[in-house]
């Protein structure tokens, strides 16, 4: 096992009816002057933000709100957020909605102390030192942003997706009620639960040997996303499902699934290009991304991709062939998230063939490599993406 | 599901080496003057109390310490640290040693902000609302005190042992090496597996319907648990055995794997009441308890100590006799306690039967009852330890 430093200092409050609390929170943490960032319609139409407004003037906290936030949040709305906090001296960032509200606001956070272009931490000139609090209430089980240290956002010029990580931008408390995800549309709970999923998998495949306890914590996982998410296809309001599917979210990207071994995240940075080029959703573009990686790198460690068929898929081993066995829960994997309606292949993504080399460029892999599982360059990306033109379950 | 909050704000810094960091931590959570903490003379022997003396020392943070914490930690030490911290003016307590000595650092820590005496608290007669911030060296894998909000304590007169619990005394940090933990005999090592495995358990049986995610999280660490614990036994200075069994002690006990659902705890209750009585240690107790209780309260959900026993044990199902199971994975549980050198009934534990009235009546169930999964009375703690007088393995 590798040296670690496992630090999650996140309040969870999860449950039913927990976002009328939300304002008590803001207090206990020290906000006096929220403001509220949000995306779309929905948290307005379902009365969510009204019982949010409510919880924080019964706690007599101050607000103002800025709505707007577009999936792949954008940072021309950050720095329109950036500049409202100024304005109005508000020290505590509230996101009501999913990862790119919760990222989104992660980028006013730091944004608003720093004197510079705070797009400077999302390309590695500056390092974040400062950050203003941030509170969440999670409309969306998928990112993991509600407990993790980064956030994921894309310039408009170029469409280029790009990360920053810090301690300083763990939200202090984050409300998790299911019950606000259950009017969630099919294509988007199936984006969110093979994002989760992707979360264990970048984890999964490791070089580390020996590691039982986060190879055991991360099939636990993926086991309960494999039994929950089919339930909520079928049964969008099953609060029980709902529950599994929030809190497996979390404990996907908060890091107790990942520490003392190497990660690799290859799926995750080739994913970005796409959804940065075709604005698809996140998990939409893993669903094909992943499964093609898998089948592209599942020789470096034949055995670890053999043990999560046998103990992820509940394949049985063939011990004359482990490959076969590999290969076998790759396929499942596959006809999984066929199963819950996501597309596994370029066509079904909306994806272009012709776009591998603009893709693979704006990568920026060059000469270099990363990936904590197998070091990828940049004719590894494009054979990758060549599989995921036309992949489809065997 | 039902609603919780979940909260581990305590920054783990794990592996090897890593003793070398508390005086850089203790100052970052704010100590200024510190009483090191420990038991007896084995972190003397192994320089282990010199290498944290050392590393205090370069951060300029002064100390004073005192040690001669015993297992079952005792309330007369308390009231010693108590007073030295006050006179002393120290502002941070830093324990160097296993869970005696963090419980017994836990109460000092509340001690000496409060009036009266720290005792109150263990009792329910003070609620805790200050104490000073805790730091903790681990150097055995067992309790899960070093991220969890419990301490718990032996009055000296009359050998009661009671506990506490407040987010106030979870330590700001614990380091956690592994090699520190490869010298621990044989013994104290198996006592240490089972009081880990047994914090899954207590969690684990529960009468909340469809949390998978936590059952299946449960039987992660039960599962690594089975795996890493015979390896130690064989290998103890096995680095990869030891780092697994030292980062599951802690998932076990922060209760990430417990949220969401009603928990027992009734073993460890009329565990409490043996290791008060004989002064053994409290996983030699546990190995003689847990596994009576688990039959005695079977009945109540056959089909939940049926999958403990396919999940975990890797029983085969039988499909005609649930129950046949569930016994079998009691039987495969009391027979892995045997193969790490536990006892499992009075005799091996030291106990005896015609104790029995006198422990039920220490206990204090009366008329009452507790336990999440299954409430007892005075009359089923009296039936769990006569099946626990001469258990065996089948």
């Amino acid at each position: 096992m590798e040296n670690f430093n496992f630090y999650s200092p996140t309040e969870f409050v999860f449950g039913k009816g927990r976002e009328m609390e939300c304002g008590a929170l803001v207090k206990k943490y020290g906000g006096t002057k929220v403001l509220i960032h949000y995306g779309s319609g929905s948290v307005v139409r379902s009365g969510l933000l009204d019982r949010v407004k409510k919880s924080l003037g019964e706690a007599g906290v101050a607000y103002v709100e800025l709505g707007g936030v577009v999936p792949n949040p954008r940072d021309t709305k950050i720095y329109e957020g950036i500049e409202l906090c100024r304005k109005e001296g508000v020290d505590f960032i509230l996101s009501v909605g999913g990862g790119s509200c919760i990222d989104s606001s992660k980028g006013i956070a730091i944004g608003v102390p720093y004197d510079g272009d705070f797009w400077d931490f999302y390309t590695r000139k500056a390092e974040v030192t400062t950050a203003l609090p941030i509170g969440t209430v999670l409309t969306i089980a998928a990112a993991g942003s509600e407990g993790s240290p980064g956030s994921v956002v894309t310039k408009e010029e170029g469409m280029l997706k790009r990360d920053v990580g810090s301690d300083l931008i763990r939200p202090r408390f984050s409300i998790l009620n299911p019950e606000l995800t259950c009017t969630l549309p099919a294509y988007q709970t199936a984006c969110g639960a093979t994002d989760i999923m992707a979360h264990v998998f970048e984890r999964y495949f490791t070089n580390t040997k020996e590691v039982e306890i986060t190879d055991r914590l991360c099939e636990a996982v993926l086991m309960t996303m494999i039994k929950e998410t089919p339930r909520v296809i079928a049964e969008p309001s099953n609060y029980e499902a709902r529950a599994n599917i929030m809190w497996a979210g979390t404990v996907a990207h908060n890091d107790i699934v990942g520490v003392g071994r190497s990660q690799d995240w290859n799926s995750h940075m080739i994913e970005h290009e796409l959804s940065g080029l075709y604005d698809c959703a996140h998990g939409a573009g893993l669903a094909v991304v992943m499964p093609s990686w898998m089948e592209y790198v599942m020789n470096h460690d034949v055995m670890r991709f053999a043990q999560m068929a046998v103990r992820v898929w509940g394949c049985e081993m063939n011990f004359e062939n482990p490959e076969a066995t590999a290969k076998e829960g790759i396929n499942c994997f596959r006809k999984f998230l066929k199963s819950i309606g996501m597309p596994i292949n370029f066509a079904e993504l909306g994806a272009k063939e012709e776009d591998i080399p603009y893709l693979v460029e704006t990568l920026g892999v060059g000469d270099g490599v990363r990936g904590g599982f197998m070091e990828l360059r940049a004719e590894d990306v494009t054979n990758i993406l060549k599989i995921a033109v036309d992949a489809k379950v065997r």
